[in-house]
């Protein structure tokens, strides 16, 4: 089992002059814990105040470690804190003001009476809210709690948490002033209606962790009723992902998307939208699978909509059956399901050069390392193995262009140049088997996916704002 | 007509080298402009570029200080810019993400992996999201823009350049984080469902230029059904302030406020909040006048709720007849209506040591030069005159405290010490017909209107959330 920054403890102890600081490194490095720090607090009657940081698997085994030091001679543990939870206190977010308000002059111009102009401004020409207010660098992250990571259905304010993380990712990514809008409400017309309502302050909506298939018609009215553009983070932003390391991956083995038979496991909110963006890349063999078996044209009664949709465009070879049989010469699979759907012999069957997505996390649909005997090309959605599939790559650089744009709405072909985007920034002379992807920290990614967007839009409808009218007399 | 901060022009202009900049100066002057600073900005084959910023009366004003200036031989207009909506460009907020995510290990806490171990402690203890969101020190200032200071009803759009200020000075005067909610509907039901719904990332919620009658119920529906407190400052962040200087003044005049008669002109959103705190303090005689004349428990046929509460509630010596005649011995004129409702000379009526509140914005209900010759003590809400009544006196601190203390209501008497805690900053000392009200960027106001809240709320149910718990092993 590996350590995780995830599970970082920070343990204040103090110890008397009989102890050798070498021995709490040891004791450390006994459990199998990773020491990251070991800062002297300060020194005092009491001895010395020491601060160990150290990665940990588990509760378990952060217990473990608390209870070796607590038995070593001359050593007391004063507390135990985690470092995760001590990132999260009070929360990840703040507002913070762009005008000092000092005296009286910032007062009549930020407030009243100075704002009452502004306001009327806005209320003569609405489009100007885009270039006075803070509708245009804002973007509304909104989740009703009802498909919370792998957590499920946890509700809004537990989901908080996660959509504060997704705005600070926003703002560190591309500077997107992205705000947490979580719903204690699962009513797809309610939340229609608060999102619509709410509308006015942001320049784009992204919907995040709710559960399908209510998030397709969410998503889709939203759509058709709003002028600001609406993305569905689950759908789309891992759409993006997958398209842009399908196209380096497909590099790699010498193939062409329009040529490969390629199999998707999971047809939800992410695996619709993955075969939807690479039938738009120009793939044209794409078989889906659900619980059921392959989704085909000649079995869609009383299926959902969205469902039925892909029945009935993808799989034209009609193929039936379950999954392990639908491998056979496969080029492609694409996994966006469940943990251990499959052995990694299983993997044996695709056709020669083949690429194996499995994104299901934290445990992917086969074990990497098993399935890397028989596939050439590997990515998941974990972060230890190489290739990781990661929204971040798509949706800050994403909004930073339709924001830039001020666009009112997205396009498949705007989410297909950013897969494009993304596959360009890994160079010829860099792509591997095991670097078909770049990784989440690389500062080419969001930039290169804001400028192909904001080219990509150059011929949707565009809010121009006549900025002289108003700057000048 | 006096030169006003928020009509601030900044000019650019080039000028050859036969211009002495004196001479701008002097042109300036003689407009009647009052310059605020001259700056070389550059040099080059053009002449000198030099910008000239001043304050106008208005935008004729300006328009005329231009005209003025292109009439100089050798001096050329590049630009005339308005700096007010130079301040509001892009807005006034934005998201700032107080944990750095720099490298895999940041993400990895802040983010996925280790935030689903945050949201499953919320989601096993709910009330852990004070300690562990932005929920903690986070307040939704919410608004329909149907009643936006004196501009009425502008929507959602328009009003959020306010919406926006009022988020500066929750942050400047009290670091509370604000988040405008600006609301496209004015249906009551929606926008108790939409609050309601969005309510789990607040601590506190904010209503704020929602037009009356439909306040009163929204305010308390939402008092009703949420856990957190709600507060609408039109109606009482006015009646603390005015309860704060009613409070001086009377000391000033030496008259105690169970036994003053006071007449207050204007029974809306305001008026009404300001009658009922007057009472908690202890006023007895209090009649209240809408535009058909006095409130009197005889005619109540057809009234609104709220205001039938008034006229059942007040009046006690059943006053009838209109404002005028209503201010013969009155003690107390409180004015949130109209400007210009009354004469100068109707005060002279009013008993010996008057005091008038004429707080109608930005024209008083009389004119406050000619009501101090009646008249003790004169409060407006203007700031270019003494004693201005501001809400911004009252709604950081209130917060503040309440964030502070994780109350889950607001008590008439949590609003009363408010009062009594902004009337106490000024010290006996200090007190005089021309200071009964602390200025706005008084210091001490925030800290001492927190602190009696945090007093104050010692009963209530508050949230005790048990730190250790989970910060311990």
């Amino acid at each position: 089992m590996r350590v995780s920054p995830s599970y970082t403890v920070a343990i204040r102890v103090v110890v008397d002059d009989t102890v050798n600081t070498m021995n709490l490194v040891e004791v450390v490095s006994e459990v199998g814990a990773v020491l990251t720090a070991l800062d002297i607090a300060k020194a005092d009657a009491m001895g010395m105040h020491i601060d160990i940081t150290a990665d940990c698997h588990d509760s378990e085994h952060r217990r473990q470690l608390v209870e070796a030091l607590e038995e070593l001679p001359g050593v007391t543990i004063l507390s135990v804190a985690d470092s995760t939870f001590l990132a999260h206190m009070g929360g990840k977010l703040e507002v913070k003001t762009k005008i000092p308000v000092k005296n009286r002059r910032d007062l009549s111009r930020v407030y009243t009476p100075g704002v009452a102009r502004v306001s009327t401004a806005i209320a003569d020409t609405p489009d100007k809210a885009y270039l006075l207010t803070m509708k245009s660098n804002t973007v509304a992250v909104v989740s009703d709690g009802s498909a919370v990571l792998g957590l499920g259905d946890i509700g809004p304010a537990a989901a908080l948490p996660v959509m504060e993380g997704k705005a600070v990712l926003f703002k560190e990514f591309a500077d997107v002033d992205a705000w947490p809008v979580v719903l204690d409400t699962n009513d797809v017309d309610e939340i229609v209606n608060i999102v619509k309502a709410i509308a006015p302050a942001y320049g784009g909506i992204n919907l995040e962790d709710i559960s399908a298939p209510r998030c397709f018609e969410i998503e889709e009215r939203l759509r058709n009723e709003l002028d600001i553009p609406v993305f569905h983070d689950d759908q789309h932003g891992t759409a993006i992902v997958v398209l842009a390391a399908l196209l380096n991956a497909l590099k790699v083995v010498g193939k062409d998307i329009s040529e490969v038979r390629i199999v998707v496991a999971g047809v939800g909110a992410a695996g619709s939208a993955i075969i939807k963006l690479l039938m738009a890349q120009g793939a044209k063999d794409i078989v889906g699978y659900g619980r059921t078996g392959a989704l085909h044209a000649g079995d869609v009664e009383g299926m959902h909509p969205s469902r039925r949709w892909l029945a009935e465009h993808t799989n034209p070879r009609g193929v039936t059956g379950d999954l392990r049989s639908g491998l056979k010469d496969a080029d492609v699979f694409i996994g966006v399901s469940a943990g251990n759907l499959l052995d990694p012999e299983d993997i044996a069957q695709m056709a020669d050069g083949a690429i194996v997505f499995a994104l299901s996390n934290p445990t992917p649909e086969v074990d990497p390392a098993g399935a890397s005997k028989y596939a050439k090309v590997i990515a998941t959605g974990r972060s230890d193995y190489p290739n990781q599939i990661n929204n971040v790559l798509a949706f800050p650089g994403l909004f930073r262009g339709l924001l830039d744009a001020r666009v009112s709405e997205i396009t498949t072909e705007v989410l297909r140049v950013c897969a494009v985007a993304i596959a360009g920034v890994v160079s010829e002379r860099e792509l591997d088997a095991n670097y078909i992807i770049p990784g989440v920290f690389d500062k080419r990614v969001a930039p290169a996916v804001s400028e192909a967007v904001r080219k990509a839009v150059k011929d949707l409808p565009t809010r121009e704002i006549p900025v002289q009218e108003h700057m000048n007399l």
